[in-house]
């Protein structure tokens, strides 16, 4: 299959990891099922991911100093566990659990996906994830990366445009030889905002069964592809 | 084989790239004998890489702002070129030849002495070289990293001891969980100042056949190994 016309000039392919290439619902689901099965997994792991984008405005905006995913995702942990009848977990079983974002499933398409765009393009990580979650997470799951780009490296949360444009400098590229891959329309959108092309991947199921996400194509993204391996089917990969 | 029992604790291998990992002498000499064949490409690699530890020296003194690996391999070749006959060449065969540290071809162990490695060690780049050079050159060589850390992420030039430090924080190990892979003695003392494990790898070879470099062991690392291959096996791997 030949490539995309459009997307003959993109030599990046950046990827959007939670929810992207990784499932960090059905993931925290299935482990709180083997932790502590008494918990409502599906609500445990949204009110984790709810307190994602809170956590990291107050850095967003100056008002906090830099600081990672990881010291992010263990204070949205503590302030949710009582909730969910957890509060009594010490701080071993508390550091065990926040590094499940460490072990994340692939979906199911990622590997062989990103195999398979490996060969025509380089393939990056850009996520808000620190460079040890995201270099853990690889490891386990297989995921083959050529670079573990985060926003760690640019001292900088998306949706900042440093981000974006700094995974184009990095690469020593133009903004439109790069595409960011990802499952969100807020992200693309920022990215596209600072000349990046763009590709929506529909992850119905980031949710969770229970919450189907609305994947419609809409206006302004390079492509729309339903997993990596229709991405891949799409760039004649 | 069982590991050495010094390196049961270690967790990540940190790898210095040009000379350790990659020929960067005979890479440049074959891309020389191919591209201008009438030039001296022994003296040539030697010249450029002789201005590569004063290039950086302004940096890390703080009389210059922070500049990429790339930008100074440029101002170095600018320099020399004059002095091999070669100040003619125009700007896209300055481009290009500059970019030969992007396509350095690796020792012939270290891609199978890596990839072992890798099966039991999280192995990442942890070189002055920037993260867009390593990724290139990692890609063409086929060295399977779990993650490219470059000087460039911690904005401060080896032997800073925010690199050593800063790798170990990364991953959120103490420094003596980490281990420098390198073939120069002054990087390794200088990793560990900063507590961490050191493994010097002779590489007699790397300024050339006609300029042999000594590589008998000497005291304060933790492991002395031939080759990549050799110490993948004394780490039972």
């Amino acid at each position: 299959m030949n490539a995309h016309p459009l997307m003959e000039a993109v030599q990046v392919l950046a990827f959007d990891i939670f929810g992207t290439v990784v499932d960090w619902h059905g993931s925290i689901v299935r482990e709180m099922a083997a932790l502590h099965p008494g918990v409502d997994g599906d609500a445990f792991a949204r009110a984790w991911r709810d307190g994602y984008q809170p956590a990291m405005a107050p850095i967003r905006e100056g008002r906090r100093g830099w600081t990672l995913i990881d010291t992010l995702h263990r204070e949205i942990l503590d302030a949710i566990l009582p909730r969910f009848g957890l509060g009594h977990l010490d701080e071993a079983a508390r550091a065990h659990l926040n590094r499940v974002w460490h072990r994340l499933d692939a979906w199911p398409d990622s590997v062989e996906g990103l195999t398979r765009l490996k060969r025509r393009y380089t393939i990056t990580t850009l996520s808000n994830g620190n460079i040890g979650l995201l270099t853990d997470m690889a490891k386990r799951a297989g995921l083959p990366w050529d670079c573990i780009l985060s926003a760690e490296v640019f001292r900088a949360y998306k949706p900042d445009p440093a981000v974006y444009r700094g995974a184009a400098k990095v690469f020593d590229r133009q903004p439109e030889q790069v595409m960011l891959v990802a499952a969100h329309h807020d992200d693309l959108a920022s990215a596209r905002a600072c000349g990046l092309h763009t590709a929506y991947i529909e992850r119905p199921l980031e949710f969770g069964a229970a919450h189907v996400k609305e994947v419609s194509p809409r206006p302004g993204n390079s492509l729309h592809a339903a997993s990596l391996m229709a991405l891949a089917d799409q760039l004649g990969c």
